[in-house]
């Protein structure tokens, strides 16, 4: 007797979402950061502070500050994108969005168009893939290195578009922190892609989600640092610095694309309380946090490092980045990550398996895993239960944790 | 030498948006609340003691709650639908979401295709036009009285309809507390709705956002209390009740829909601290706060009428909304209100035109004024001023005040 909502439905909806009942065991998949490096007690003086002082502006929509976003995060970004990542805007340059998928989304939205073509890199973040399929736009790929996105193949690949008369709508890139490889495009690679850019009159989005979560601190400055012409699009996020459950994201561009932008974003503005307390967070606690986590993050990659090495052995590769959540992990021959996914995630065990997360050949031999979240002896258990279904499944790895399984 | 985006925007994007530059002088457009009633105090306890229990599952998407949002909230959410509306729901059949606008852009991504159809009161929220436009859908008005929706009106759509072979995807409604009408859809009317959409075989999209500001605390159960084959949305929002700028709304059906909506809510979940801090001050303030804001709306619609009637005398009409925070109001004979919206708007007074806000064949005569932000000093000086410009372009009111003008 219930309602059949099938016949109303349009033609091609993605399968139903499964109910969620609690976290795996071990949870290395999504981007959930260091429940432990949330930094609560700041928290709480900063909602108390600007609570006290401007918590009656919540009755408007957009506070007072317009559709754009909260304007003293907005002049906070300004100076931190100056300061982190030598980009020259100001705050009327950026637009505060519901995290960077949003960002993601907004940019889609004015851009593409059914049977467009975008290119992107090989390995890539794996919820891109089906916004493309999404917008009916076609992402030709191009591969990487462990310096990033590799410049002679992007240029051929501009070079065969064009041969073949088709003009990418945008070149999106993760530069810095990659994921899920983690590389950080050097400085020499930024120039090239904005001067092949230019030559195919083509825009460059940028995302720089991940990108002050690089240890050393040391980073070449964003491609819209070395925009001389407007072309850069450029995105970011506190969900990586801060907390993802807060989704605050932002756009920085000129104001003939953000006042496009502008224009489709039609949700009334992103949460105004989680921007208004990050402002007064950031203001005084953002660079030190960022140390902090910084040194926490890469605490648990040597310990995940530590774990893959001592459960797996030789029969896994990685290369060890220098920042960021995620670790791109080679498995050995004879594995289908996919398959290995799969029984992993019955074992409790979740990771990303390749497939999803890039459109390289070889995308079926590699596992993306995500340190941030668990705690170390979760992590190093976690390792040696994968390595363990991992035996059972493919005969691989053969020794693990100095034992013949 | 800035790179020229217009060749590469999708086709038929909207105009770009206006830089926003402060609000004008007399705001009586969009759905702005009373500052004054932001509960800041309790907001800033709520804030602190929810941040010091659970602040570090801000490190986690979803908190520790999931994809459908923080469980405290729709647990208490459940519990506020059945006192307040009779929905019996549980905290699996509720989705939280970024303000009610992304629950209608949600709902419309999994129902509606280019060429579809759909039931639409002919006064209605302005967002929803071109939105349905955006999916290519065709809305189809019912006229309303006094009570609502008129069902004899609705019958005659659906059949129709029928008769053309033409199937709506829903029939969408505010039945408690119209936009812009203030209507109340009476017992027997939502009773019979429900009997002609199951005749037609067709679902029921209900929007209480609100639902909870009826003065005299007298409401009808929502059609989803009647609901009982499953075939209504329904969908509500704190912004009306509480703040705006927190975005945070919700849609309440069952799992072969809700399941549905979640894979196509592709946002890494909203944002989560608002939902914290709400369902931290809901559970301890709510139904206390809702008295005292319902009072507070009501004196503020006095002092709108008051001013209405000292400044445009009987030249206008509008019947007193038993709630809400808006005003519909018929112009005197000859007045254009896209024109007069134009024209005030140079003058620091803002007003929704009835153009946007109605399919009505006389939607021109019309204008939405929301009274819920301005102080009442602000809109009587407001009203008097508008009535000096109405005069100065259109020649009425004649007189103004006690002042021939």
């Amino acid at each position: 007797m219930t309602y059949d909502f099938s016949s109303v439905f349009r033609d091609d909806l993605p399968p139903p979402a499964q109910r969620f009942t609690g976290f795996p065991a071990f949870n290395f998949v999504g981007g959930h950061n260091a429940e432990e490096m949330v930094p609560v007690e700041a928290f709480r003086a900063a909602a108390d502070a600007v609570l006290a002082r401007e918590g009656e502006t919540l009755g408007m929509y957009g506070l007072h500050s317009g559709p754009q976003g909260y304007g003293p995060l907005r002049r906070w970004l300004a100076d931190k994108l100056k300061r982190y990542a030598a980009v020259d805007c100001g705050a009327d340059d950026i637009l505060l969005t519901s995290g960077s998928l949003q960002a993601i989304d907004l940019i889609n939205d004015v851009l593409l168009e059914p049977g467009d073509t975008v290119v992107v890199e090989a390995d890539n973040y794996g919820g891109v893939f089906p916004r493309l399929a999404r917008c009916g736009a076609q992402p030709t790929p191009v591969a990487l290195d462990a310096d990033g996105m590799r410049m002679d193949a992007l240029e051929a690949t501009l070079d065969d578009l064009a041969a073949r008369g088709v003009k990418p709508k945008y070149i999106y890139t993760i530069p810095t922190v990659q994921n899920p490889t983690g590389t950080i495009l050097p400085l020499e690679r930024r120039r090239r892609m904005l001067e092949l850019a230019k030559a195919h009159d083509v825009p460059v989005f940028e995302d720089e989600c991940y990108a002050d979560l690089v240890w050393s601190g040391a980073r070449p400055p964003a491609l819209k640092a070395l925009d001389d012409d407007g072309r850069v699009i450029h995105i970011g996020s506190f969900s990586k610095t801060i907390a993802p459950a807060l989704r605050v994201g932002y756009i920085v561009a000129g104001w003939p694309i953000l006042s496009r932008i502008l224009s489709v974003k039609t949700d009334a503005g992103s949460g105004a309380l989680e921007q208004m307390v990050l402002a007064e967070f950031c203001q005084k606690h953002f660079d030190g946090h960022l140390q902090r986590l910084n040194e926490r993050l890469e605490a648990k990659l040597d310990n995940l490092t530590g774990a893959l090495d001592a459960f797996f052995g030789t029969s896994v590769s990685y290369t060890r980045p220098p920042g960021g959540i995620f670790l791109w992990v080679r498995m050995p021959d004879g594995v289908d990550t996919t398959r290995l996914a799969e029984v992993a995630g019955q074992a409790g065990i979740a990771v990303n398996p390749g497939a999803e997360w890039s459109l390289a050949g070889d995308a079926g031999r590699w596992i993306r895993i995500c340190f941030a979240n668990p705690p170390e002896a979760t992590t190093s258990a976690g390792i040696e239960a994968l390595a363990r279904v991992c035996h059972e499944e493919f005969g691989v790895p053969e020794i693990s944790g100095n034992v013949r399984l």
